[in-house]
């Protein structure tokens, strides 16, 4: 530790700089082709209607979208949240079950803040979402990271994990996960419910890619099997707009007294006027409708990478077919390294992320992510066919 | 601690949630005359000009308004913040040293858990700003209360407390304090800033209403009299708009670069509407004639209350005059409770926020906060009277 580390707090210094918007910034040149993102298609957002619901908002609310407001969010908002979930999955929830947060990632330091002392286990999938390794890893230093196989958690590594060391909390995120695309089956989720009831581990459910289901039928949340000890997160950021920054937190009250508190030292409340906004959106528009839109144009787009894939990759790469979601998920022959892949598809114009970074242990060396919503079909051609180039060039110096 | 408890972080247990936000609720009923909050006037928010700069943003930017955008904070805006500090205080900065934030109060937060470990003491006022005590005490146990007088911190205090408890950081707000109304004297500033850096103590130094100044003329910021250890706080809060959660660090690069990895752990970035449109709005109109304006208006509140006060507040009870910002202080005599006060008064469709809440040790139970930005004149001179009368009898049962 040098002089200048001193000065930093034990926490700062133990969470890494997300590799993932450092790569962001090598793929975001202009005549790179990206599929390093997690960015949904800028085409889909509803700008039109958008403008429609801000001019709304300026005429009826005036001063009052623009005004400080109530750390819990907007109470409209909040009434739809509440209403949808209502309706879409039978919930018995009030609209005091709902906070209003920054995006669904400061959700997730809320979670550290208030459930996390330092030296307590928090879980989560492996491979697992890098905001949420850095939101947790502020909090506490021990994470745990449970295997994902094709059908959600492995179960017995999990119960072990549970028992040996009593994690405070199990995050999950069951429905085309990020970074795999992976889903729980639904014997699974029971059996997720049923250990983290036994073991009296919390359960976090995010759900940020659940309404983008483009094949098959929704299942039902881990969390409908339990009764409390859970929470569910939720986000507008691939409905409506990410750059808003709205999601929300639903749970119980009790939990979420003590989230609103740190909430309240987290940012005071979430922009009112992007809660105004989602809001007005919400009740002008139908959002159902959009989102059927949203999935015919990504379910295409997933289409078109898979078929591209298997024109171009070589047979011994893996890679996920997801019915929903952003991601494919691509392994590489054991001993393959994507950073090393990584040096050569950016010199060819074609960026992913890397799967290390999802790893807590040093593991996911040959594997790596790939998004399909933000590129049009084009440029999906031809991106994975660069990268199917890199892959049996690189595969064939290593042979 | 009941079972209840189990659940939650040592951390979550000792943060007390926001007085003033409770009391907010009851002061918002409709007939009651509130000086409680700290809310600027709706009517001085450019509503007008915010329309327009929104259709041009809607025009010219379209999907990138609504796109994730980086950490660091929108591009431009980093830069109008570095120029408005160059051509305001002469500072030698870049937009790298720039980040922004989803208010003011999320860098108090970002700061908590960068320089803070549990068990590091944090200096800073007394009586202090209550979001600051709460953000701290996420991140820290041990607050330290540095009593103000009339020109700022009492300076043998400060240097005592430096010497023994060796705090972190020194979290100050020289500029009409909040809530306090107070302001350092140019001596004061420069005895803060030699001795943070004999002790080397890092200083946090927030200026969200140095520019709503009505009378005398502007004094250095502490941090001008230092090289290093230090940074500064910003908020459009109360020059825009404070429902659009902007503000800004300026920093170092060395401690830009860990509030960083912070601040994506925390909300990924601040909503990028909202940060486009403080831009575009400072781009199309001139803002020191929006302030300018807003000056006026409070000045003349200030007035309007302060002399309210001379005509009806009992002779025994002391007020700030600030020459700027947002509140005024009042002092009631030894052994007076302003929390009984404010049952009175709430009765009496009048509200304020008690002292105690903005002291850690108990203190200030015979203070409280006048906040005179919120409300018009008519509304004042009703307010105060209401208050004057209930001061009156309550002093009286006290004789």
């Amino acid at each position: 530790m040098d002089k200048k580390d001193d000065l930093f707090s034990r926490r700062a210094l133990r969470v890494p700089r997300s590799f993932i918007r450092e790569i962001l910034k090598v793929a975001g040149q202009p005549d790179v082709i990206s599929f390093a993102g997690g960015l949904p298609h800028p085409g889909l957002f509803p700008l039109k209607e958008l403008g429609a619901a801000m001019e709304r908002i300026l005429e009826e609310r005036g001063p009052e979208s623009f005004q400080y407001g109530p750390s819990e969010g907007f109470g409209p908002l909040r009434e739809w949240v509440c209403q949808r979930y209502r309706r879409r999955m039978g919930l018995d929830i009030t609209p005091e079950n709902v906070l209003i947060t920054t995006g669904s990632q400061q959700a997730l330091d809320l979670v550290g803040k208030v459930l996390l002392n330092d030296g307590d286990f928090a879980a989560m999938e492996r491979p697992g979402y890098l905001g949420a390794i850095q939101a947790f890893a502020f909090h506490s230093e021990a994470i745990l990271q449970v295997p994902l196989a094709a059908d959600g958690p492995d179960i017995k590594f999990l119960e072990a994990a549970f028992r040996q060391n009593r994690p405070r909390i199990f995050y999950a995120i069951p429905n085309f996960q990020n970074p795999s695309g992976l889903t729980y089956s639904l014997e699974k989720r029971k059996r997720v419910a049923e250990l983290c009831r036994r073991y009296k581990v919390f359960l976090v459910e995010d759900d940020p890619y659940g309404e983008l289901r483009f094949a098959g039928s929704d299942l039902p949340p881990v969390a409908s099997f339990m009764e409390d000890g859970c929470m569910m997160l939720g986000t507008f950021s691939k409905t409506v707009a990410p750059g808003l920054r709205v999601g929300w937190i639903l749970a119980g009250e009790t939990v979420l007294e003590r989230l609103l508190v740190a909430k309240q030292a987290a940012d005071l409340h979430t922009s009112t006027l992007s809660q105004h906004l989602v809001w007005q959106y919400l009740t002008m528009y139908d959002l159902d409708e959009h989102i059927a839109a949203i999935r015919k144009v990504y379910g295409r787009q997933r289409d078109g990478m898979i078929q591209a894939i298997r024109r171009t990759f070589p047979p011994e790469v893996m890679v996920t077919e997801p019915d929903g979601g952003m991601f494919l998920w691509v392994t590489l022959p054991e001993g393959c390294s994507t950073l090393e892949l990584f040096e050569r598809a950016i010199k060819e114009k074609v960026a992913f992320v890397p799967g290390a970074p999802f790893y807590v242990d040093g593991g996911g060396v040959n594997t790596m992510r790939l998004n399909f919503s933000n590129a049009d079909i084009p440029d999906i051609d031809e991106g994975i066919k660069r990268l199917g180039h890199c892959l049996d060039r690189y595969l064939s110096t290593l042979a």
